[in-house]
């Protein structure tokens, strides 16, 4: 049997991890890893820095291209399950050809691998499959929603209101679904289809020593955190960014 | 100067805390706590061995009564809004005779200092007071919601779809806000106003030797978690837990 541990590292700070995450990659044998277009080389830097600081042992970092993936598909849900299709089949290939049985591979996540991550989908449809038998613990971890109100110092919600975490997509009609909205997965926030009214909470290389804050009237700041966001995203070649909404 | 440092420690699991929070807690002078009603002797033990174990220095534990509070109130927003300010006036006294200028305090704030804790609301409203300066920084930590998923080893959102979070009371109407619902705060959970197709995943104590977990069709599973909850509050005198439904 083998062990599978998807372990969330937090939002690019590496004091991000717990103890728990810590205890948990000392005796991993491997690492999976697929790199995602939007993984650059420093990412995958601080992901290795990583495993280098609190692995115990000898270990192999496996890491594959991803399977490519169409950003902007007509059918969004049929396009998503093709590729976690692709991806459950090169996974469980790297997993038989570099784990031996009663090894342990971990999966290093950003944030926590129950936000907006496809790791866990991916090992419940190679479990599925039944043809790669292994057991699987999750190690949760600093999201960037935490990591966001911590930076600016705020509560996610008002007192008694409720909190949605939604995605760009989703807010395209422009109506906020709870009284504090955190916009997550935004690869182009616009803001001219929301009130400007609203007070936006904005951080991008959130808990690392890049990290950009910006608050204030939507109406005023929006502009203003697009050109900081475009030349951020030159600058370093790639953005990971989060912002929360606030009703009037 | 004052530092004041608010930070989360995750949900009753010592190895929920950070490496930034460890480190964030190394040169406290002085932790305060308002023993909440809830707050038993299990829970302020672990508090204080958290400070035991990562306080590295001689240090003051200053726990005060919090201020007594209507729990079903007519008005909720006046009633909290007066218990703020009953807490504010008491805290800044005890900052005020407890910390020297240059000193650095802390408050450990159960799971993430974001979400559904009034800390940062109450050391804001000092701060507007005037009469105290500080300078204040806060430390994400592992909330209830990512302990929840975590030991269920299921992601929080749907593919595409939002993630709403929100209180017993925000769902006594039984209209679930989004696709997937957590709900935290409710001393009671009934149940019999939700539609017994919607799939909970209920836990307790999470994250700690106590853990109880339970999932499947509400309408199933519901009057056993109620059974299971009432039976662990009795023994153990009182009990945290949280759920997620989601659509059929």
């Amino acid at each position: 049997m083998r062990t599978l541990r998807v372990i969330g590292i937090g939002t690019g700070n590496p004091e991000h991890l717990t103890l728990q995450a810590v205890r948990a990659l000392a005796d991993v044998d491997a690492v999976f890893a697929l790199d995602k277009g939007a993984e650059t080389a420093d990412l995958l830097a601080l992901r290795r820095a990583i495993c280098a600081e609190h692995i115990r042992k000898p270990y192999r970092f496996v890491a594959a291209e991803d399977p490519p993936r169409d950003r902007r598909p007509a059918d969004y849900g049929g396009t998503v399950e093709a590729w976690h299709a692709a991806r459950a089949e090169l996974l469980e290939r790297l997993i038989r050809d570099n784990l031996g049985a009663g090894e342990v591979g971990a999966f290093l996540v950003w944030g926590d691998p129950s936000l907006y991550d496809s790791t866990l989908r991916i090992l419940e449809r190679i479990r599925t499959r039944g043809t790669l038998p292994f057991t699987c613990a999750v190690v949760p971890g600093i999201t960037s929603v935490q990591a966001l109100t911590a930076a600016h110092r705020i509560l996610l919600n008002r007192i008694g209101a409720d909190v949605a975490i939604t995605t760009g997509r989703n807010l395209a009609d422009g109506v906020l679904p709870a009284d504090s909205t955190v916009v997550m997965l935004d690869g182009d926030p616009a803001f001219d289809h929301l009130d400007p009214e609203l007070t936006i909470y904005w951080g991008a290389y959130l808990g690392s020593p890049d990290e950009i804050l910006l608050a204030g009237r939507l109406g005023t700041v929006g502009p203003e955190i697009r050109r900081l966001r475009a030349e951020a995203r030159a600058r370093h070649g790639w953005i990971m960014d989060t912002y929360l909404l606030r009703k009037p």
